[in-house]
């Protein structure tokens, strides 16, 4: 079973949401009614030993880095703010008190740095190292933005070149500045963190939207070595990809080209009807299917 | 490093809680300022194959259950209402779907049971089977119970015969029920739920609350077959040991000796000033020393 049939059916399992349940089982978090003017939003992310990385190359603090900065990109890919995090963990044996120290080293500087509470969480024994961090954070209302709400005509956008996941998936910064920026002075339709690969997350807003797309491989910015092919279906590049009508985009792109702000955002893409399918158009100007799967953690 | 002292070390690493923030780590659940009259429970146990769980023993169904139910478990001990989980797994090569339909249709089961809903989590694969469940939960202000609530002359009380943790971990019922029951109606003063041995756990609320005790093992309840020593320090039954003042306990026994209530309540010990340290009082009469260290998962 492959990862996305393995969430569907999880997703079928855990029945239609209740009426506190703004967004269930299917978003970078699931939304949660809460005050008057704010939503809860509630993730998790588990890294592995030998699926997600391998411990002699990475070293300990950046897994513990790492574990709480997939949690801040699902947070900033919904227009929320990261608030708690617990952080449960398998140790294995040989990892000693030095090492889990620094793993805690990680999670803290990051935790400091995002404003982020370390609240809670498991130990154990385990024969490979597990982290497995859930994250509670709020949105705004007015700034909660879903995978689901793509329109026709909608342009996508990314917050910067695809990294080459491989070399930079522990060291990335989860664009939490860029969602701030852009959830509270546009109108963003919809959005998610290119966590699997491009293509499959191009995928996944336009089914949750029922809508299809058209994107411009030419158009997509690479960082440096990239190939289009790993841009497209490696994954483990933290951006934001989004869509917005034109109008919006034109007016990001004024504000944006000027300098003022860090992040350059890119339009990749359009939005077009469901029939329409996946379409990419490459370089030499040929159709082709912009196909759903990209990085597989199963 | 032992279990304890590495969550102490997590607890100063985590730093002092914000305003937002009434517990931190070290309780057995995080609880954080909500609306009006309640306050958020947020808490995670993680279940690894080899440390928690045989799979060959155990099946597939009581893991996913067992995997909910402890988070429960950790609601209902500070008063709290389970309203929400995540699920993340890490799946070994050899357990295929129909094994993995087994675990979700055990948290499924459960959360019907209990009025839960699954709103996310995540899917890898691993060497060995994880389930890290997160839960999130309510709690009415007034009927919130910490750990460090225990005061000088309280009594310390069970809510049932202590469990064989080696054969009933699997199947036990989280005493939500019960910790209802308990604090609408009675004033509770510190409340764990009994996950390590009841002897570390009665040191728990006694150290969080500057407090000693005397325990009576005479009046600890046992299961059929299990020994004094498994009750005290083997744990893995799950249990609510909690302390309220003798006016108070008096009430709670006088009005469920009737039989009203399934569950019975056991007086077991009082609690006593901090210089007197931890006390229990064997079967002979002799006086021995309550060991802090129980069922450790590292």
């Amino acid at each position: 079973m492959k990862e996305l049939e393995l969430i569907e059916y999880i997703r079928k399992t855990a029945g239609k949401p209740a009426s506190g349940v703004i967004e269930g089982i299917g978003d970078d978090c699931a939304v949660i009614k809460y005050g008057k003017n704010e939503h809860l939003l509630f993730a998790s992310d588990m890294l592995v030993e030998g699926t997600h990385f391998e411990i002699k190359r990475c070293g300990y603090e950046k897994i513990g880095r790492k574990a709480v900065a997939v949690n801040i990109s699902d947070i900033a890919a919904m227009g929320g703010d990261p608030k708690y995090i617990t952080v449960s963990i398998g140790i294995p044996g040989h990892v000693k008190i030095p090492q889990i120290k620094q793993i805690y080293k990680g999670v803290k500087k990051i935790c400091s740095e995002y404003g982020i509470l370390l609240i809670g969480g498991d130990t154990n024994r385990s024969k490979v190292l597990v982290i497995d961090v859930s994250i509670m954070g709020l949105v705004k209302k007015k700034q909660l933005v879903k995978r689901s709400g793509a329109k026709k005509g909608d342009l996508i956008l990314i917050t910067g070149p695809v990294k080459d996941g491989k070399k930079e998936h522990l060291t990335f910064k989860p664009r939490l500045e860029e969602s701030r920026y852009l959830t509270k002075s546009y109108k963003i339709n919809s959005m998610i963190d290119t966590s699997d690969g491009i293509a499959p997350d191009i995928a996944r807003i336009c089914s949750q939207s029922n809508a299809g797309c058209t994107v411009f491989a030419e158009a997509v910015p690479l960082s440096k070595g990239l190939t289009m092919k790993d841009a497209l279906y490696y994954g483990e590049s933290f951006e934001l990809l989004f869509t917005m009508s034109v109008k919006e985009a034109r007016r990001l792109i004024r504000n944006t080209r000027a300098g003022k702000r860090r992040a350059n955002y890119y339009v990749i893409g359009e939005i077009t009807g469901p029939k329409e399918g996946l379409k990419l158009i490459e370089k030499n100007g040929r159709i082709a299917k912009l196909k759903v799967q990209g990085y597989c953690h199963l």
